[in-house]
């Protein structure tokens, strides 16, 4: 039998590893350690810091995650580095998974435009898209049965209920999204959801509505999402289904020359309270 | 009285011309005539057709609308074309707009990215974004006071009631969206609403839930969006207030040498038929 390459089949893989940690690469250039910044190069200074991570981290997470935002915000430049990071990571990391939080939907054929930018120039493995649209119009992201579409349920920031807590015969909005995804949207078997930790309590009916998708849960670390309660209620029958990310938290705990060892520590020390965590769950 | 620059101001000055068409440069570059590719560069034949098309058609438009993907699929060449097109149209043609239609939307300061991005690097007057994470995720956005802000609230493909129709307390979940922006979103005077042209009876319910914000509407042409209905259901009591978006049925009129001259009788023909029907609304 082939070996499974698809987003989920590797991403099983790593939770058979016990590999549950996502890093977050949101890479902001000015708040990168001046020792990253050797260069008068503002790409090959992001790559310099990103590849220092990732390599100071490869062997205790699932995937990285990388927002683009923070890579958009500098041009073309900023592409590049975004581009040479995840050739990095794909070539020298094999099995480790690149989800690009890129947050995109536009309506049918458009989205053909993203996926080429996320899955041939970038070369991620998963990406981030807006529920609001539905899914005729996501159907070009739904279409690709290797990778991973993660679809935005339930936010990470404190007025994300604005409509997401919206009630529909009884159901609020993020749950009727978890829904749809789960029973209408998966049928290549590419979907995920995702659920800020930020809301475990939400993270809960989620997992109910979602039994067998993997959830992506921003939210650890910088912004103060609870892991035990994430972990409690995310985790699926077989306990994983979850990927846990923090970005600031472990890419800027130190901000001196050190960045690197100390990005480590941080991201062992999360693997290990997940560990932890599952062993009395 | 120092004139006023931001973005509703000049579509305001537009709308006082009789102007409400929006040039979408959805230039998708293997659709691009072979008139236009002469260089071995793909983003030289990008900028080279989008300003042709600009030349041809300046002086009808309000504004022009660059949706991103068509660009980011191309990797930084696509990104380059991206922001010489939008600095080409705002020095050589002041006063018309440039929207981004990105569709973007992250959390809290994330957003400074795509700002930065959109606002600093490619330099628009706008910017088109998803409303799911809520107000307070796109604070950073609505805290521009001079640039437009435009959401979605009703998008135009087939499916777009999946969630966007789902009534809370009898209102569908694309009329609370367009209620939120007018009442609670709007403090900056920024806010415009996104509303395709394949629905002129949700803009009529957009529009009472909307008095005063801008509303742009794609579809018309290529979609099939129904010009009347939506001049009917759109207009503000001014008569003004709608930015009426056609794309490929413009800016692919002929896959000819003479694509910028069909582009311009295009354009003019819409430009005469919003005039004509405006006249008798």
């Amino acid at each position: 039998m082939s070996e499974d390459t698809s987003f989920i089949g590797l991403l099983k893989n790593k939770w058979n590893e016990g590999k549950f940690v996502c890093v977050g690469l949101d890479s902001e250039y000015s708040a990168l350690p001046h020792a990253s910044k050797k260069s008068e190069s503002i790409e090959d200074n992001l790559v310099v810091f990103n590849l220092a991570i990732v390599d100071a981290t490869a062997n205790l997470v699932n995937s990285y995650k990388i927002n683009s935002a923070f890579y958009e915000s500098l041009g073309p430049e900023g592409w590049s580095a975004l581009i040479k990071t995840v050739k990095y990571i794909k070539t020298t990391y094999k099995g480790i998974l690149v989800i690009l939080d890129a947050k995109r939907a536009d309506i049918g054929s458009t989205n053909l435009g993203y996926i080429k930018m996320a899955f041939d120039e970038v070369g991620v493995d998963a990406i981030t898209v807006h529920p609001y649209l539905g899914m005729d119009a996501l159907q070009p992201f739904l279409d690709l049965k290797d990778k991973g579409i993660l679809v935005l349920a339930r936010t990470s920031n404190p007025g994300s209920g604005e409509f997401q807590d919206l009630e529909f015969k009884g159901k609020a909005l993020y749950e009727i999204v978890a829904e749809h995804v789960a029973k209408k949207w998966n049928k290549n078997n590419n979907c995920g959801l995702v659920v800020g930790g930020t809301f475990p309590e939400d993270l809960k009916k989620v997992r109910e509505a979602a039994p067998n998708l993997p959830i992506l849960v921003p939210g650890i670390g910088a912004q103060g999402g609870d892991l035990k309660g994430v972990l409690k209620n995310g985790l699926d029958k077989n306990k994983q289904g979850l990927i846990i990310n923090s970005s600031r938290g472990i890419i800027f705990a130190s901000s001196k020359g050190d960045f690197a060892d100390r990005a480590r520590e941080e991201t062992e020390k999360l693997h290990k309270q997940i560990q932890e965590i599952i062993k009395n769950v």
